[in-house]
């Protein structure tokens, strides 16, 4: 598969939309309307106990507080996922860890849009107090492990879900 | 939260975007660009011996082989969610399923755009033969269940992880 053309047809402050042609090696061809993000990180912060999940609207989908793995957007120039995945964890839920490990790197919905996501677990959790992001309206959720399913039947995000059923098989 | 105002800054043949505006309980305001898109389906289908995914270009993320759960746009009038997963099963991988489960509503990316996804899981499969839709490069893989956590690898699409990881708890 080859691009063989991309014209850019909306530029907003977060997203890009372009309209692009592929040709294959079987020689048919495509047009694509391809929506353009920044990309992601989402963290499974977890200890014996507990694992850290945040409760926040998403005007987008008309929701008031949706159950979400900490997460946060790449657009820091220069910022690595693992880095970025390490801010978002200390200014979103005050937690710094000693351990970090990649679990998986998926996009959100690849028939349309470029998002790449990338998931991490993190242990040995240290608390260094809440340093709320200014204007966001974040919950901080201290979840049980031992109510792990319902925090999985009440999650209605994708990337949070592929943390939360990973964080299940890794405890069963 | 409540919108207070909505304009459309961009209209494409499959996604739209909009500049949106909310009021909070708490008095405060935000402003949002959100990308509209129709909303999905995405289906486990299963017997005792393999789960069919299939293999196709995703030219938004520049692949030439993305394995993925058969899935397809809630983009036909009047149907709804499952009949619209009944359709794609044949029309994708040339299955219709007998029975037929409902496992998760969940949002794609819901902090920026208000793609839904429908997840089922299908099963007493019934061969009905390949109806491979125009234009399409898709293959179809009869993955078997014994390597599952292999698919599960391989798979970087955020509903076909939700719904591979749930197949692999289902089956633990």
């Amino acid at each position: 598969m080859k691009r063989t053309g991309s014209k850019v047809v909306y530029e907003g402050k977060l997203s890009k939309v372009s309209l692009e042609s592929f040709r294959f090696p079987d020689g048919g061809s495509s047009e694509r309307e391809i929506v353009h993000h920044p990309g992601a990180v989402a963290v499974v912060a977890f200890d014996d106990e507990c694992v850290r999940l945040v409760r926040q609207p998403r005007e987008a989908v008309g929701e008031d507080a949706l159950l979400e793995l900490p997460a946060g957007k790449l657009d820091v120039a220069g910022e690595s996922p693992l880095e970025c995945a390490q801010r978002e964890l200390v200014e979103e839920v005050g937690i710094r860890a000693g351990s970090w490990e990649k679990l998986k790197f998926f996009y959100v919905s690849p028939g349309w849009a470029d998002e790449e996501l990338h998931l991490f677990a993190a242990t040995d959790l240290e608390e260094v107090g809440p340093e709320p992001s200014e204007g966001e309206r974040i919950e901080i959720v201290r979840w049980p492990l031992a109510r792990l399913e319902q925090a999985i039947d009440e999650c209605q995000d994708a990337k949070s879900l592929v943390g939360l059923l990973w964080l299940r098989l890794r405890l069963a």
